[in-house]
């Protein structure tokens, strides 16, 4: 599909990026970028990319397909290294969880027969680094581009059916929007489960060891997602600040409302609001966005 | 063990129980008591329990266990129907989330020679009914006892040994200490589960397909948390709600901090406390009371 790939950043998307085409061979050859030469050195020995460098600019050169797989905040410094190298027809994508900033960002900096498509792949654990990235890891999952004006017809369609063929679904849609739904579906969920992580540890300092003993009755939950990678949410808020802080407001609204009832003993309301809250788990099980087995009882 | 145990509630915790008991020979005969006629025949049906009747006065009679399985919200009504038929010798527990305000209220009207010993086995799924039980949930799960003034020590440590046998870990402390701990590690996280899927219905009216679609990227684990019993939901908040009015007061104080911290774009404010959460997973982890492995990517 590619002759050769070029990923900057193998942290668990980056790498589990470069497995997945390697194992579905879509390139001849790929290469990767890391500032660390502990990180370039690892790569290489786990045979997850064929060469890796820190000079960016020297290993991104004659690449078809460019990846920017670093944190959001590093986009500048790198596309200010790679602009003078982007091969003319080369396809510049990343894998960030925020667009509208970047797309502007980006787009301003790079030579006209680039098509600069951001990409953003629906996937991730809370775990970080190459050696926590697998081959499998976008099978089933959303990848939703969000294409910038002067990008080519015809690379926005190879970029698609690269997405699939490493079992992707894919979405078309502008960074405005991508940058709206993700701040519901994704920002404001992992900014609530650091903020419920946070607030049980600034009481825990009392009670630490009785909070993790007992955590499975529902806070376990959070803390997995709350272990995610920091710089990368850092990054993510800042850059879709907007979103995220009406989204605070609403939820805090929401929160004072259901405080209220509960003060009041207002037992009616809150059933009500429950059973529809249970509603939506149904629809997400019918849209084969989650599994109907209860986990909640793991060990 | 016991004679006859007698289970007042047959959902999802006190099915799992008689069949917990069943499989593990702890009763020569479990019987039930549901409100619902329906209930009463399903329960035999799937030969959950020996016999099982709406009189719940007549069917308690002559057990040496009575466990109330039922919503917080309908104990005073159990407690007046079998207070007078409670053997003499008799162990009395419930399963419940919420454990001062109960106490008293029973404490208060069973005879003296009752013991009074309220469990809470920390156990459950986002499922709720007779259907949904299974043997196994107490399995290495912790189960707190908060025993009333009046209990005899004999037969707290008799009970302690009734839930061993059932594969919890058992811990003995007072009921306020028992609120305020669950109130932390469970009834806060699943308020804030609810009001997040509250937060994101009141959005979707507009969004409500790529709401759903897009879950995976956080939403969706919380869905599942927010999809538990709302009756017995409504209940806990309710009872514990002066120690869950405090948490949300917290918990909102703690939300506009990081919401500034977000809008003044204060990115090592923002690491530093996203590696700190990340910290009380290992704790966790090494607790027993999580597994490593990421869920996150799941299908």
């Amino acid at each position: 599909m590619f002759k050769k790939v070029c990923i900057i950043g193998c942290g668990l998307i980056g790498s589990s990026l470069a497995r997945a085409i390697k194992k579905n061979r879509l390139a001849d050859k790929i290469v990767s970028s890391n500032r660390s030469e502990k990180l370039n050195k690892k790569v290489i020995e786990l045979k997850i990319v064929d060469e890796s460098d820190s000079d960016t600019k020297k290993i991104a050169k004659m690449s078809d397909l460019v990846v920017i797989a670093t944190p959001l905040s590093s986009y500048e410094d790198v596309i200010l290294k790679i602009k003078d190298s982007l091969k003319s027809g080369a396809i510049l994508t990343d894998v960030g969880s925020v667009k509208e900033n970047v797309i502007n960002l980006v787009e301003k900096n790079i030579p006209k027969n680039v098509s600069w498509i951001p990409s953003h792949p629906i996937a991730g654990t809370e775990e970080s680094g190459p050696e926590s990235g697998f081959s499998e890891l976008f099978k089933n999952r959303w990848c939703i581009l969000t294409p910038s004006k002067k990008a080519k017809e015809k690379d926005i369609k190879l970029l698609k059916t690269f997405w699939e063929k490493l079992g992707s679904k894919v979405d078309i849609m502008k960074a405005k929007q991508h940058d709206y739904i993700l701040s519901v579906t994704s920002h404001l969920p992992h900014l609530i489960a650091y903020n419920i992580v946070k607030t049980s540890l600034d009481i825990q300092d009392k009670k630490k060891s009785s909070i993790v003993k007992y955590s499975a009755g529902g806070l376990r939950d959070f803390t997995r997602i709350a272990a995610s990678n920091p710089i990368m949410w850092r990054d993510i808020f800042i850059q879709n600040k907007k979103n995220t802080s009406e989204l605070i407001d609403k939820f805090i609204k929401s929160l004072e409302d259901l405080k209220k009832a509960i003060e009041s003993e207002d037992g009616k309301k809150l059933e009500k609001i429950f059973i529809n809250t249970k509603k939506i788990r149904k629809d997400i099980i019918e849209a084969g966005q989650d599994v109907k087995k209860p986990d909640f009882g793991r060990k």
